[in-house]
Parts: C-alpha cells; sequence; structure tokens
C-alpha cells in the first residue's frame, strides 16, 4: 500500500451539494485540478478549470457578470462553456478555452466527471433517490481529509474498525464478530452484514429508544471510483421486515490530490423525518465519528506514506471487500494510464 | 510557463536600500545564496557569502570587531575582503575565503552582482539619477513575495492588470483600453502607453487633486534580468510638456530562491516635494497596490507550480513587452548554463 | 558535508530514559523507524515497530492488555515479541509480526540496537555505571533537535565552541585556546583538553564557588555511532588529582530521521550530591547551554542543506576529533550498504 496509486479520472464523483453552489464561485480541488463550480442565470450548475487560459489566475477569484467570469488579473472573459468571449485589451476574442467539466444534478448532489467527457455516461450514476424520497430525510455535508482517497475507501469497506474505533457511538464487539459476505460486479463491491440478537451500540440506542437484544444489518455497496452506499436497518431481535429503523449512508469519497480527500457524506433515515432534534443530534454524532476517522485516516497515511517500499501487509477475511477495492481501482488506473500511454 | 526558469545570475540586482546597511550584520537571500551585508568602518557596504567556510555557520549571527567577522560558533575571522585572517584555536592563518559580491552604491540602492565578477560592469547599471535629485522625492522599501521572479516581471510589464486588480487606486478601464507601443534593444524591453482624455483614477484624484478628464501617460522600461523603471506623468487634459504631474517608479526585482523573490520598490514625485503627508499617503497607497499585486502572484504561483507539464497559454498584444521580458530572461539564463557547462 | 551521509543502524542508541517509560505507550522514531516503546508486566523494557502489519497504524496508539497490544484501528492482537496472536474478527491467528527491537536497560537507559539484531552485543556498550554510583548524582532528560545527527556530533567532538556560543555559561577563551589530544581505537574516537591556571566559566563560579585560576580538564570519548561522554574535573589551580570537583556528561544523540535527532543528556557530579537546588540549577543551566546549541544546530542545518553540492569546507587542528567521529560515521555506513547490497 506504500506507493501512491494513480487517482481514477474517468468516473462520477461527488463535486458538491447542490446548496453549496449559488450564485458566487467556488474553487474546488477535484482529482488533482482546481475547478471552478457556479450557476448559470438558468440555474444549471456549471464547472470549469479554475485557471484563466491567459495566465493562470484563478477565475473563482473574477466577477460573475451574467454567466460569463471576467477574470479579476487581466480581464479574459470566459463563458458558461469555458470559451473566451472577449478581452478588454482588444477587439479580436482571443482564441483560448478552458476544460468544462460533465456535471449531472440530481437528488441534491452535483455529479462531476473529472476524466474523459465521451465517457460521463449519466447511466453510471448510482440510485440516490431516497434522497428526495418523502418517506426519508436526511443531513449531510463534507469535511476534509488529508489522507488518500484508498485509505477511506477501505475504511469504509472494512466496518469492523467501528468496534476499535467508534466504541462510544456506532460500534461493539458485534461488528467485529459478524463476518459478511461480499459479491462483486463489474466496477461494484458490495457486502452484507446481518448482526442477530446484539447489544445496541450507544448511538442507536439513543437515537432510537432501541434496547437490547436487536437485529442490525449493514448493507455497503462501493461504486468505483469513488461512492459508498450503506443501508442500514435496526430492530428488536425477531422484528419481521419492512418493520424497524432504516437508516442510508452516502460518503462520497472525492480525492481533492493524491494525499488529500473530500469526505461527502448524507445520513438518512426513515422514522420520525419531523424531528428536527433528532437530525441535528445525528448531524453532530455522525461529525463526531467522523473526526474519529478523519483522525486515524490521517495518521495512517503518515505511517504508510513513510514506509520502506516493498513493506508486508496482512489481510484477514474482513478484508475482502477492502482489497477488492483496491483492485479495482489499481485496475481502473492502470487502464487509463494504458489510453494514456497510447 | 510552468517549469521554472533558472534565475539569471549575472547581472545588477538591487540587493538592498542604503538606509538598511549600518554596523549591524544582516542576511539577505539573492538568487539562491545567502549573503550577509554590512559596512565597512570607512563607511563602504560589503556582501559576503552568509556560511563561514569552516563549518557553514551564518557570518551573519558573528560579531563585527572593526571590519572582521568573528564567526560565532568556532571563532573563524574573516575581514572584508572575504579571507579569513585568524582563529582563535591555533596561531597559523587556516587558508579559507568565502565570495564577495561586487557592489556599487549609488542614489541610496546597493545594487549587487550575483554571477562571475568579472562581468561586473558598473557602466551597466541603470540611470537612478532622479533619486538624488534635488527637484524630486520619493519613498521607497522592500516587500517580500513568495512567488517566482517572472511573474512579477509579466506583472510589470502589462499594466493593463491595474483595470482589473487595483480599480480603488491606480487602475481603470482606461488603462486596459489603450494599447503599449513597445521597443528592446539588448537587455531592455521598453513601451509607453499614452492615454488621452481619460477619467482620474482614485490614487491620482486623491493625491494631486486632478479632475477628469486628463492625460496620463506610463513609459515603462525593463532592464533584465531584475530592474523596472516607470515614468509617469498625469495633467488636465492637453496640458503641454513639461507642464503635469511627474511620477517615477523603480522596482527591484531580486530572486531570493526559485520561488521567493524581493520586491524592492521607490515610488517618486516632482511636485509638492516637501510635503511630509503626501509622501506618508503616497507610501500607504503604494503598500497598499502591492499587496494587492503580492497576494493575487502567491496564489498565481500556486496555480503555475500545479499545473500540469507543457500546457498551453493563452496571450494578447498586451503581453508582448511582457513575453519579450521573459524570452529575455530565457536567454540570458541559457546563455549562462552554456558557460557553466563547458 | 553537504549531502546527507546514510544514518549507521547497527549500533547501541540510547532510546529513551528508563523513567520514561510506564505501563502507557510511548511512540518515538529511532534511525527512521516508529517504534512503540512499554513495559511488559514483569517490568522489563519492550520496543516494537510502531506499525501494526494489518493497516499500518501506530500500535502506539491502540490499548495495553497486559502483555498484548490490541490495535485501535481493526484490534490485531500484538504480543511482546511483536507477533500477533489473534484478531477478534476471526478464530483462526493471522500470521504476522512486526519487528521487535534489541533492548538493553541499565544504569536508567534504555538501549536500543535499530539494525542486525544478530549483532546486538551488549559487551559494546560503554560503561555508564557511574549513573547508578552512589557516590554520584546527576540530571539528565532529552531535548529535540531538527538538525542531521552529524552535526551534533561535531559540535560536540569540537568544544571550542563553547567560547564562542556559550560565553555566558560554560565557555571562555582558554577552551579555544587549549589545543587537544585526540586519540581513536575502533569505533571511539577520544581527546583530551587540559587547560590549567584559567579562569573560571561562570557556570562553575556559580555551581561550585569557584574563583580563579583554575585547572579544568575536559576528556572526551564519542562511541560511534552515537553516544558521547566527558569526563570534567575543575579544581583550584595545582590541587592534585583526585581533589577537585569532577563531573561527567553522557549526550545520546540518536537520529529521529536524517534531519531529526533526539539529543539524550545526563549531566553528573561528585560532589553536594544530596543538594537539589543545586541539582535543578545544574539542570537549567544545562537545558540553557543546550538551548543554545540546538538554535546553532538548526541554523546551521540550514545553511548545510541549502549549500551547493561539492562545496569546499575549511578545517582547522582542533576538527581533528570531529573529522575522525563524521569518518568513523561514513565507514560504518559504508559497510551496512556494501551488506545490503550483496
Amino acid at each position: 500500500m506504500g506507493s501512491l496509486t494513480p487517482l481514477v479520472k474517468n468516473g462520477w464523483y461527488i463535486g458538491a451539494w447542490s446548496d453549496e453552489i449559488g450564485c458566487t464561485l467556488m474553487q474546488r480541488w477535484i482529482v488533482g485540478r482546481p475547478v471552478c463550480f457556479y450557476r448559470l442565470q438558468d440555474g444549471t450548475v456549471n464547472a470549469i478549470e479554475d485557471r484563466c487560459p491567459h495566465r493562470k489566475y484563478p477565475l473563482s477569484l473574477g466577477r460573475l457578470d451574467g454567466d460569463v467570469i471576467e477574470c479579476n488579473y487581466h480581464g479574459y472573459r470566459i463563458d458558461g462553456s469555458g470559451g473566451c468571449v472577449g478581452v478588454a485589451e482588444q477587439s479580436d476574442r482571443p482564441k483560448a478555452s478552458v476544460h468544462r467539466f460533465p456535471l449531472v444534478e440530481r437528488d441534491g448532489v452535483v455529479w462531476i466527471w473529472p476524466g474523459d467527457p465521451e465517457l460521463a455516461d449519466p447511466a453510471l450514476l448510482p440510485d440516490t433517490s431516497w434522497l428526495t424520497d418523502p418517506g426519508w430525510t436526511h443531513v449531510h455535508g463534507v469535511v476534509p481529509l488529508k489522507a488518500r482517497q484508498l485509505l477511506l475507501v477501505e475504511n469504509l469497506l472494512d466496518l469492523t474498525h467501528e468496534t476499535f474505533l467508534h466504541p462510544s457511538s456506532i460500534g461493539n464487539a458485534a461488528v467485529a464478530a459478524t463476518p459478511i459476505d461480499v459479491t462483486s460486479e463489474g466496477d461494484r463491491v458490495s457486502f452484507t452484514r446481518h448482526m442477530v440478537g446484539i447489544e445496541a451500540p450507544p448511538f442507536y440506542e439513543k437515537s432510537m429508544g432501541l434496547t437490547s437484544p436487536i437485529d442490525r444489518w449493514q448493507d455497503g455497496d462501493f461504486y468505483a471510483p469513488g461512492v459508498f452506499q450503506l443501508n442500514m436497518r435496526l430492530a428488536p431481535t425477531g422484528t419481521e421486515e419492512p418493520e424497524g429503523f432504516h437508516m442510508k449512508v452516502i460518503y462520497g469519497m472525492t480525492p481533492a490530490t493524491e494525499t488529500e480527500t473530500h469526505d461527502f457524506f448524507a445520513l438518512g433515515r426513515d422514522y420520525l423525518i419531523d424531528d428536527e432534534k433528532l437530525s441535528e443530534f445525528q448531524l453532530q454524532q455522525q461529525l463526531a465519528v467522523m473526526k474519529e476517522d478523519v483522525d486515524a485516516l490521517e495518521i495512517q497515511e503518515v505511517m504508510v506514506a513513510s514506509e520502506a517500499p516493498g513493506a508486508r501487509e496482512s489481510s484477514i477475511r474482513s478484508d475482502v471487500a477492502g482489497l477488492r477495492g483496491r483492485r479495482l481501482l489499481e485496475k481502473m488506473a492502470a487502464r487509463e494510464a494504458a489510453v494514456a500511454a497510447r
């Protein structure tokens, strides 16, 4: 794991939440490039490379004039397509443009495709319709992580870490003790962990009023290169589906650079959906859990980055999903490198 | 522009203002080397490599004893020529010396030649006699810049950025709208921009009491590798020379390292030369304008340094002076590399 | 001196003072590797590589359960030998282990051998029995240094720097003026400096009540790669041994990384050994002196690291011990590189 795997460009990543993007310009690094996010006058989200084609000053520091950004260094005017439409210094238009990124806005998520636009097929997007389903509510946000994306992917694909890293909230001995079933197909890796008759972890006791014993399901899907969804069910032991409390989490694991990652999250539930105090509690709890992960992954990044090349690693059965995720990312990166080398 | 151009060593750079150098030792990095500046007992400025020839401790942390610096680590004694004249540990003198840099002090400027001393010809110095002309007064200083020197050179050779970056002080639409005439000869690139019948920018309204329309001239000379002078004239439209307000600026763009630059400035005027309040106002205004430039160039440095090698760049007619300046620096650097490779 | 000498692995370094290690886990980097120090239940000190064999999370952030560390990320259980003894996720034991470092605890010092364990012979340890001799008392500690180890080695092997860097405490003109006798044998370099009829430096005036003239002896032994002992004697001039004040210092110069060093020290005396106020005074004085050294060496590191490769260096007779120490380290590093290349 020591050396860095090249970042996968051809894939839909979460670029932003819809409510982050308004009439002001926002810079965010995505897969190694600076991106300028904003909305066109018709409300459409737009994203272009955040370097003026002239002298590379960030367009996001410019002035938005209708759909046109005027660069604040020498006044290049760039429209929504990324093309230069004029400049104050001369009457003829400079032949210049910047990359416009394929975007899809759906269910409150702004998806971005950092790679070859020809391949940006919206059909590849995971189903996120629960985010706008009236039977559900959710909280969401984004947390910065100073670690390579792979460490976050493997963190989420092996939830046994909840037992050790999150014992005061969502973890207890049952998670590590219960094996997973793993399946994979194409660019997806899935696992299921069904815990039956276990003790309720503190977080679920508090937010659902559950008392032990309970059943707890964790069904996760990793959509390579950068999305993870977790379907959870908690209920008094023996309760039959569809009874019980259901929760879902989406994580958008979007590389900023080779060693920095945006950790997007949305956490939803299908119960007490009008209880705003509960939403606020769940948001704070989620951020507290993510801080434990971020602290751990940033330390892990230091340990991994400083290790001698070729150092050995030990894996066990609970790593199967994580290792499949890693191989998938390596395969996708290798495929892209081969295309680039042609 | 992505990759760094090697720094030019053979050229006169501003090393300091005369009033910065006194009886104490001062370290300043110049073109990648630490330099120890001080005055000899006869008042002459002196500059030697700021590494003791013994164990490389900065001589500038030593003790000045007459014209001799005693290193504060093991006591090597270095005279004004850079030669070791003795050491407390033994009676025989170590055969050791450090580089002494050619210097010229003139008009309150301490010029330094970081390259081959054989080539350090004072005849190459630009004329700065206005700095001591009794008909003029000026303010001066130096500002640190965390960006490669080239970005500052191109900033000054394309003043159309005033329109966008400095609209509250020295810029308005007329600057970008008025083309320049560019000439070059040897290691010099010159441009003239004569704006006629334009609105007065805020700074000139305040400091000269000018009301629109005015004429505004900007005549710039870049003396490669590191000096820029700007002659400015502002006057009510139609006023004939030599009437009107005249201002001059010298910028010393002295690389500290490959990605850090000293931004020396002197701003002078030929009117109200005894008005100290006006001088103070002009100094504060100049520092405010330079902060806008420094902030922009430091961001530009990040964007340029992080760009993929071989990325394209768009240029327009207002870039002609800047591009000639860039080519000149590249040519000088290549010439020096060829000599070094012999 | 510009380029870094590879760190020597085969040698006893001070890893910690005995009183630093208790029932909690402590991370310390030693010769480029993270080490987890702790005590086993029988009181024995133990040190293993501080990366879990599973996903490289620091074991020092884990939970100590008897002699077993449970990793706080996924629960690998590592015993005192560094071997994995189980994991909560499965009943069969992962075949995994981490390096256990040879240690010797003696006289309050925890010695560590970062290299080949086969070569870790306790007979190679220097004699430190005075640390537990009832006729002596000492103060000790460790100070971080952001500089390569070699700079500290040369600092201690050339004490003439006391004259210039420590004039307000332990240095005066006599140190630089008095030559040393140097001998060496195997991996040891020794020097003696006997100053006779000199003025008493401020520190010794205060802590011993000595008045000038005095005799002062400095007899140093460098045990490559990382230990230095200094035997000092101070007495009114003409006093015969064994009369007089005797002091000893051990320095453990343990590389943390290539450019960071742990500066362990113990300072002892054979007089007024029950005077705790004097001990406290000597500790504060020692820390003040070391701060002067650390400040100087950290600046020297910058100057050395930024120098052009192949820059020349001047040496004098007082450098003989330091240069022998440097050659010794270079020879040991070259020997290890040759073995590694086989």
